[in-house]
C-alpha cells in the first residue's frame, strides 16, 4: 500500500512564511510564536520536502544589522548543508513595510521605486550564492482603491523599467537566473496590477528580455477571481511561461485563503495535478499556503505534510485514469485528440475549405459524451475505479 | 442647459442583437417580438447614433436564402443610405445553432471548426462591402465544463491556426479590417477560453499578424470577474490593443447582465469615459446590452437612449473633474504625476541606484491623500461641485 | 465490490425538466428535442430513481386543452403504475411565460399575481391527486433590476398573502401537502427576493401557518453567493425547516449552472451527503440539474445515473469517516463534541460564571487540530484509507 | 449652495476602530500610530458627528489594570461631556485575542466561550452607564474553514444560549438596551456562522426574548456575498429589526473592503439613504470603515469626513427624486404602488379568483417602464435634473 512519503526527487518545496507564518491579520493576532530559519529547514527535511524559499525579511528581520545577518545565514547555510534542502527559489518583500503602502515598483514615490529596485537587488545576489535559479515578484501592493490615484499606463512603464533593470542586473553578473512575476486580482489593495495570469503574460512581451521573464502562478489567486486555474495553466505553458507554480487552495471567490493544497476545489486540483504531470513542467512543486490560525505548531506540520500527501494521492489518481482502457475509449468518443488536427489540411487551400459544406442538422445532433468522461475522472478521484 | 442629445460626431453604435433582443433566456420565452434590421436603424438614426453593429445571423435568420438574403440586405442598406447611419463593425454567430455546442474555431469537431472558419469568411466579405472596419470575434462557445473534455494547449493552437488564416485572407484580399477579440471568463460555458482582457493581450503575440488583431473588451465581462474594467481598458491601451469597445453595465460577480451603460458600477463607468476621453481612444463607443425582460419596445428604446445619455453626462463630468484647480492641488498631493517621471534618471547607473539610502521611517509615514482625491471625483460625479 | 446501482430505498429523484432540458439558454438554441414524459418515467425507474417531479408546464405544455390535457396524464399515469415510480413533491411555473416578466406572487400587476395564484392552486390540487406530500414555490422572477420599481416590504406583504391563502386552501382541502421554499440571489432577475436559505426562514416566521411551510435549498443556489451549503443545511435543520433537497453542482460565483450532483464543489458534496445522513433527513433525494448542452440524450442519461452514483459514493465514504476509529480521535483532540455542553452547566448562576477566570495565555496557545480532521476526511473522500 | 455640514441631528457616528484604525492586515505593518480615544470624540465632534463607538479592547488595551482603566475612562468622559458627544452603541472584541481562534460564543472550548460570555458582560455594564442603547454582536470567528471542525447544530444551540443569557442579564438589571447581531459571510474564518442578514434573522426567532435582538446589518458584509443591501435592508424592516446599520463601501465580491461610505457601489448606496429616510429608521448612521493604509492622519478624517457629506448628498438627492412628477408618473407607468394593493380584496373569496380569466396575451405583452423609472434615478444621482 502506498504511504505517499514524499522524497526529495519529488520536488516539494515550501515558502519559510507559510509554517511560520505567526497568524496575524486584519482582525486577529499572532497565535503562534516566530519560527527560526534553521528550525524550518530541519523540519521540512525530514518531512520529505527538497526545497524552502524566502522573502528577504523572512530570514532577517527588518533592521537586522550586517554581523546579526551573517550569523543568521552561517546558521540557515548549516541547516541546509546538513540536510540537503536548496533554496530552488526566493523573492522579496516590497509590501509589508509602511514604506510600501502604496506599492513597490509602481509607488507614486519616487524614493520608494528606488528602494525597492534596491531592496530586490542586493536580494538577487543572496539568491543567486544560495543557488536559487527563480526570482518571485509579487508586487501586492502594486495596485489601486481609488483610480483617480493611479495613473495605470505610467504603472506599466515603470514595472517594464524595474525589469528591464533587474533583468540587465542579472545578465551583468551573470546570474543563472529568471524571474517568475505572480499576479493577483486584489488585496492587500482593492485592485492589484497584472491581475491574472493573461495579464502577466501579456505585459512580459513588453519587456527587453521577455525570455528571462515568465510566471509563478498560485492556485487561489486566480480561484479569487473566478477563473479556472487549469486553464490558466495550459495557457501559461502555451506560451512557454511556466516558471514557477504556488500550489494551495481555495474556497471561490473570497478573501485570500491559503489554505493547504487539495483543500480547496477538490476536482480542479486533481486535473491541476494531472496536467503539470503530463505537460512536462519539472520545476518545483512550491506550497503557498497558510497554516491556519487555529492550528498550533503541531497543526502547522499536520498542514504541511498534508499538502505533500494530497499531491501524491492526486499524481497516482491522475496516472490511473490516463492510463484506465475506458478512458480511452471516452476521450475518443469525446473526440479530445481531434482537436490536435489543423483545422486546414497540409497544403489546403482556402478554396477547398470554402467549396465544402457541413450537414448542420446531423452535426448539431451530434453528442460530445463529456459527462461520461468526467464521471470517469471523478471516479479515479473517489478512487472507486 | 446641456440636454445630452447624442450627434452622430459622439460616435454611438449599437448593436441590431441589443435592442433586438426578444427576451429568450434560460428561464424565460420571448417577451418582446423581432425587429426589422431596416427598422432599428432608423430608431438608432432618430436616437442620434452614428453606427449600427451585426451578427450575420441577426439580419440574415439561419436558413435565409440566397434571394431573401439580398432583399434583406437591400432594404438595410436603403435605411443606411437615407439616415446616414454607419456599418463600424460586424461580427460572427458561432454560438447559437446547435452546431457550436462545443464551440466553433476550438470545437472538438474538425468539421464543425471549417464551417466555422467559412462562416466567419463569407462574412467577412460583406463587412468590407458594407464599410466596416473592425471585426469582432467572441468564441463564447469556445471552452469546456470539464476539464477532461478539452485540451486547452491544442485549441488554443487551433485558435492561432483560425486568425492566421482570417488575417491571411484579409490580407490577400486587401481589405481594411481588423479583428477584435472579445474574451468574457464563463456563460454559457463554464469556462471560455481566453477569459479575460489580459489572456487575449498574451494571445495575440503568438500570431502571425499580431498587428492586426487587438481587443474588443465589455465592462460586463472583466467585472463578472470582479476584475477592475478600467484598469483592463488602461492595459490594454498600453499595450496599443483597444480597437473597440463595448459598454454596458453589471453588478458584480453573477450572470452577465449587460444592462444598459451606466447602471452597474456607476464610479467605474465615470473613471471609465474619463480613460477612454482623455487616453486619446477614438473609435466607436459601442453598446452591447440587453434590455431587462419587463421592457416593452418603448422601454427598449428609452433604455438605449439612456446608454448615450449616462455617457454624455459622464463625459462631460469627467471634464469638469480634470479641470478644476483643486483636483490639480490633490493630484499634485497624490504624486500621480511623479509616476511618470523614471526611476532611473537618464543616465544614471545602477551604481547611484546601490549608493542611494532612503529615511525608511520618514518615508513609511507618507501619505498619499487619495481619499481627498477620490471624494473630489465623486463630488463631480454627484454635480455637486 | 460496491457497484453503486441505486434503488428506490435511496429514494432518488429527478425534476422531469432535468432530463427534459432541450438546452435553451441567453445565447443558444435547443440542442436536444423534447422529452416525453412517461418515457422519461419509464427511463428513470430503470436507472433505479424512486420518484419523478413537475412544473405543471414541463408535463403539459401552456396551451394544452382539457382532452389533451387527460390523454397526456393518463399516459403519465400508466408509465407511474407500470414502474412505481412515485410523484413525491410537484411545483409550478411561475417564470417562463411573458406574463411573468416583473414576477408571479409579487409581480407589480395584481391581475398577474392572481392568474398565479389560480395556477398554483390548480396544479395543488393535481400533486394532492398524485400522492406528492412536498409542493415546491421558486419565485425566480419575484425580484428586480432596479430598487426604484420594486417595494421590497410591499413584495414581502403580497408573499406572505399568498402563501396565506395557498395553505389556507390546502388545509380547507385537507390534503396532506407542505409546502417549501426555494431561494436564490439572483438570476434570471438581477436581484430575487428571499435570496438565501436564511432570508426565507425568516420569511415563513411571519406566516399564519409557519409549520406548513419549509425550505427546498438548492446546493447551486447557495454557491451562487459564496455561502458554505453545508452550513446552510445544518442552520435549516436545526428550525426543523429542510423539507426537501435539491441536489445538482456548481463551481462558484457564477451563472446558474445546475450541473449534475457531484460534479461542482467535491468536498462540499462530501460533508453534504455526511450532513443528510446522519441528521435524520428522511426526505427525497431530488436532482435539479441540468445536462450540459455538450450532451446527446444518451449522455443526458450518463449525465443523471452519475448524479445518483456520485450520492451513493458519497454516502459510503462519509459512514466510513464517521466509523474509523483515528476519525474519533481527532474528532476529540479537536474538541468537536465539547460544543454540545452548554456552556452554563445547569442550574449554574451567572455569579459562578462571573467569579472565574480564565488563563488567556494558556488558552490562546491551545491548538485545534482541524486540519488534522479535515485530512482524514480528505483521504477518505480520495478513497486512500 | 449646501455645503453638506453635517449637525449632531443627522445621528452620524463613528467606531473608534475606525479613524483609529492603524493599519495591520494579513499583508501589512502599522502604518499610523494609535489613536487616543478622547482625542477622536473631540475630532469627531469636530466634524459633525454626534456619537463614537467601541469595543472594549479600542479604549483599554487587553491587559489594561483596573486603575489605568479608570484613568483612561475618566478622560474618555471628559471629552465627551466636554464635546455633546454620544455613546450610543457599544460593543466587545471577540476576535483578536488568540484565545478566540476558534471564536467566541461558539468555540469548541468551554471554557472559551464562558470566558467571552463574561467579557461580554462586563462591557455591556459599561455599555449602560455610558447610556448605550444598542449593544453590537459580531461573532467574526464563529465559523470554521472544515466542515469536519464545528457542529453547526451545537453551535447555534451555544448562541441561542449566550443570547438568551445576555438577555436574561440585561433585564434583571433593568438595562435599557438591546442587542444587535452583525452578520457577515466570511473573513476571517473560511465560513461565518449567520452569513447574511436572513440567517440572523432567522435566528432570532428561536431566542426566548426575540424582541431584545435585531440586526447590525453592514453594507459590504451583504455586498461580499454578491447580495443587494438595500433589499436586505427593506426586510430587516419589514420584521422590524433594523436596530442598528454599519455603513461603509465595498466594490464587489472579494476581501472585506470597508471603504467609506459613497466609494463603493454609488448606486444602491443612493437607494439605501432613499429608503432608510423614507422608511422611518431613526437610529444612528453609523460608520464603520477601515480610512485605506495609503492614508496618514490628515487622510483618515478627510475620509471620516466624506462619509459624512456623501450620506447628505445622498439624502438630499434622494428627497429630489421622491418629490419629482416625473417621477411619480414614472412609479404609476411601472404600477410600483399597484403591489401595496392585496392581491384578494377584502373579503373575496378564492372562487371568486378562481373563477376569474386573464388575458394571458395581452397581459404578456405589458411593460413595466423601470428602464425609465431607473434612469431618473441616476438623473438624480447625476444632478442633471
Amino acid at each position: 500500500m502506498n504511504d505517499y512519503q514524499p522524497v526529495p526527487e519529488d520536488k516539494f518545496s515550501f515558502g519559510l512564511w507559510t509554517v511560520g507564518w505567526p497568524g496575524v491579520n486584519t482582525f486577529g493576532q499572532a497565535v503562534r510564536p516566530p519560527l527560526d530559519g534553521a528550525e524550518a529547514v530541519r523540519r521540512l527535511a525530514d518531512l520529505g520536502a527538497y526545497g524552502i524559499t524566502f522573502h528577504d525579511d523572512d530570514l532577517f528581520p527588518p533592521g537586522t544589522g550586517a554581523a546579526e545577518r551573517e550569523q543568521i545565514l552561517t546558521r540557515f547555510r548549516a541547516a541546509l548543508d546538513e540536510t540537503g534542502l536548496t533554496v530552488p527559489m526566493m523573492t522579496t518583500n516590497l509590501f509589508s513595510h509602511p514604506v510600501f503602502r502604496d506599492g513597490g515598483f509602481t509607488s507614486n514615490s519616487r524614493d520608494v521605486r528606488r528602494y525597492a529596485l534596491r531592496k530586490v537587488i542586493r536580494n538577487v545576489d543572496l539568491a543567486a550564492e544560495l543557488g536559487a535559479r527563480t526570482y518571485v515578484c509579487w508586487g501586492g501592493m502594486d495596485g489601486a482603491e481609488s483610480e483617480a490615484g493611479k495613473d495605470d499606463r505610467a504603472a506599466l512603464d515603470r514595472l517594464r523599467e524595474a525589469f528591464d533593470i533587474l533583468c540587465g542586473y542579472v545578465r551583468e553578473k551573470g546570474y543563472d537566473l529568471r524571474f517568475a512575476l505572480e499576479p493577483k486580482p486584489n488585496e492587500p489593495r482593492g485592485d492589484v496590477l497584472l491581475p491574472t495570469v493573461g495579464h502577466a503574460l501579456a505585459f512580459i512581451n513588453e519587456l527587453e528580455h521577455p525570455e528571462m521573464v515568465g510566471l509563478n502562478p498560485e492556485v487561489g489567486h486566480e480561484q479569487m477571481a473566478g477563473l479556472n486555474f487549469v486553464h490558466g495553466i495550459a495557457q501559461a505553458l502555451w506560451h512557454g511561461k511556466l516558471f514557477h507554480i504556488d500550489l494551495n487552495g481555495q474556497r471561490g471567490v473570497k478573501y485570500d485563503q491559503d489554505l493547504r493544497f487539495g483543500a480547496g476545489d477538490v476536482k480542479e486540483a486533481f486535473f491541476l495535478v494531472d496536467l503539470l504531470e503530463t505537460a512536462g513542467y519539472d520545476g518545483p512543486r512550491h506550497f503557498d499556503f497558510k497554516p491556519p490560525r487555529t492550528e498550533d505548531m503541531s497543526g502547522v506540520w499536520e498542514s504541511a505534510a498534508a499538502c505533500m500527501r494530497n499531491y501524491l494521492i492526486l499524481r497516482e489518481k491522475a496516472a490511473a485514469f490516463r492510463a484506465d482502457p475506458e478512458v480511452a475509449k471516452a476521450l475518443e468518443a469525446a473526440r479530445v485528440a481531434e482537436l490536435a488536427q489543423p483545422t486546414l489540411a497540409p497544403g489546403e487551400s482556402l478554396e477547398d475549405l470554402l467549396a465544402e459544406d457541413l450537414d448542420l442538422a446531423a452535426a448539431g445532433e451530434r453528442g460530445y459524451h463529456f459527462e461520461r468522461l468526467d464521471q470517469l475522472a471523478m471516479d479515479h478521484l473517489f478512487g472507486v475505479r
